[in-house]
């Protein structure tokens, strides 16, 4: 048995996030029947996070044990020729069997695209938050300092009655313009249900006034999801970069 | 009665080009559905160019001589309420009298673009051309450079019964790498039907070797279709900008 980690991006429109539910066509569920007409037997494939629906990847990694003897380029060829064009396979690496890319994933890192325009931009609606108000990117990051470190995120955070903890280490919160383009971007050892969507929705409600400037402290301090501000809509956010230790692949 | 110039951007991939025909839904035809709804008459409206089904416009103007009163502002606003996401009116400006979107329309900008990595890229699959073999920007630049200038370019056009005259002037051809996006970036006074397209398809098929380096200016004075590459596919084309003479905007 080999334990391969792949690598893959994704358009999230047409998904209902990554994992196999009931009632939509999951990423997992799209990529293990692809599996299955490669290597002849269905496997169960450990993502490094849930994403939501309509969330986007940019880099995502899951890590599947496996008796095939599929060579890796040979599977990531094969896979990419079943796979519709909204999923594709970046890479694939042999790792040791005790590898699992949720447990072993040391940070992750999410963008989220804010359009900001009078104008909408037309190959953009299903890729970013159109804002067409003014933002100033160097006042909301630093707004968006007070995330900075270890702290209890459960202000921040949908849901969060089967979690332990809710306490988070944020490691960089960078707002980048790109012309009429906002890219919020954010690194964290992990993520709480729908923690970024809240953060960035909170960033703009301060930015549009209606929460006060400097009170993210407060907010944190609080624990109470209702003081933050809206969960920003899911299209704009992309998992981008998926860390693990060196020398995790073999 | 006032001349209005508008500049849009569309997504083409739901269109059947820019013109009113009876197939299928045009650009055209949706801008005047939306244009009825605010100004309460049907009015006909005059493109820069005929586009192809699946071709993209970061830039795209029409002219319209209507009676309305409504500010630029405010049909701007207006239209974009009543257009799909796929299309978005960037500006409006009022013209004299006697300009046309067509005639007087100097020189355009054509964009092609190919992604070019051995993996496909999710987000691009509608947007650009995927081309998975190493090309090298500058040999394909230097071949493109047999271009520049007036030629007869009867062998870059799909059909040219009706036309008067195949000599067009190209007055830059570039070619430029983002990571793994190249670009290939178009100017001429005028194009013929599916001339940038069968540019890229002739520069691809040389980069092949299917083509023999340096035989652009050959296939030139052939004056025959058959002598050139294939059609690159239209979903990697935009429109990218629009010329017209200073002092147009009145």
């Amino acid at each position: 048995m080999r334990n391969l980690l792949f690598t893959i991006a994704y358009d999230g429109t047409a998904y209902h996030g990554w994992q196999v539910q009931a009632n939509g066509v999951s990423v997992q569920q799209t990529i293990q029947d692809a599996l299955e007409k490669v290597i002849g037997t269905r496997e169960n494939i450990i993502g490094c996070s849930r994403t939501d629906a309509g969330v986007h990847a940019n880099m995502y990694c899951f890590n599947m044990r496996t008796a095939t003897t599929l060579a890796c380029g040979r599977l990531t060829g094969a896979l990419n020729a079943h796979l519709p064009f909204d999923i594709s396979v970046l890479s694939c690496h042999e790792v040791s069997y005790e590898f699992h890319a949720r447990y072993h994933c040391v940070s992750k890192e999410y963008i989220y695209k804010v359009w900001n325009s009078p104008q909408r931009n037309p190959f953009q609606s299903g890729y970013s938050l159109h804002y067409k108000y003014p933002l100033d990117e160097k006042a909301i990051e630093h707004e968006a300092e007070s995330f900075l470190g270890s702290h209890d995120f459960a202000s921040f955070c949908s849901a969060h009655s089967k979690i332990r903890s809710t306490v988070r280490n944020v490691n960089a919160f960078k707002v980048n313009r790109q012309a009429d383009e906002l890219l919020f971007c954010v690194e964290a050892d992990g993520f709480l249900y729908n923690m970024v969507r809240i953060m960035v929705g909170t960033l703009l409600r301060i930015e549009q006034g209606k929460i006060e400037r400097g009170s993210i402290p407060a907010i944190l301090a609080a624990g109470d999801r209702s003081r933050a501000g809206i969960t920003a809509p899911a299209h704009g956010l992309y998992l981008n970069k998926v860390n693990y230790p060196s020398g995790t692949i073999v």
